[in-house]
């Protein structure tokens, strides 16, 4: 079983701005003001979102050209909701995270629409940030020197 | 109760490259090379780990002026491990996304070690990102014309 791994490394430069590096690239995440941030980039929850909808962009891509479905366009909105008093330490219960991400996919393709249900329902199994939204992944938090 | 909404769109601009809009910012995903892509950008599940760090980030730094734990530098290396089988639709078992995720987290400070080990067991429990990665989330997503 061949296995990929992925990495990044972050630096942070304030209380909420943080430099990340993926291979060659730069990433900045920070927060708005109304999160007490110097909005320079687009904050952790909204990267999700986007990672969520590039994951999407792949794994239709892929699985039509497996099916022979020709996509004229393809277009994604993405929301997420949470309730915030767990990560502010308001309230103990709850979750901090999202409860629920709708996503809506704008897909354009003559194939006849039960082919393209049967293309998103493949693509719910097969897209990974769908799979490590939708289940349990373990994280482990190291503290080093 | 308050709720947070969070909401981003994206145009696929090939099999691999998505434009994402986050508010004002423009993200680009894309794929390396090895992966099919043009790589113009980060991956979607390198995004998912940037997230990660950024909302370590910022749950770190809250909890720690809450503590009125003093923080003199922050890094993070975040390192997520799949099985590509079932994303390319080689294999139908396991799971399609990161299996496992694991954070090394840099902090140079000078409270004790008992302290820093308190504030990262609140972070793992109050950071958005983590909970999102840790727990089932519902995602549904909807076809559209």
């Amino acid at each position: 079983m061949e296995e990929w791994t992925f990495y990044i490394t972050g630096t942070s430069l304030s209380e909420t701005e943080l430099l990340a590096k993926v291979r060659d690239f730069d990433v900045i995440v920070d927060e708005p003001a109304e999160i007490g941030g110097t909005d320079k980039g687009p904050n952790p929850v909204e990267y999700l979102l986007v990672a969520l909808a590039g994951c999407l962009n792949v794994t239709i891509r892929g699985i039509a050209n497996e099916k022979g479905i020709i996509i004229h366009s393809l277009e994604f909105a993405v929301e997420g909701r949470l309730n915030p008093e767990k990560f502010q330490g308001i309230s103990k219960e709850g979750r901090a995270g999202f409860t629920e991400v709708k996503v809506s996919v704008y897909l354009k393709s003559d194939a006849p629409k039960e082919k393209l249900e049967e293309l998103i329902k493949e693509v719910e199994e097969r897209c990974p940030v769908t799979d490590n939204l939708k289940n349990s992944t373990p994280v482990t938090i190291t503290l080093k020197e």
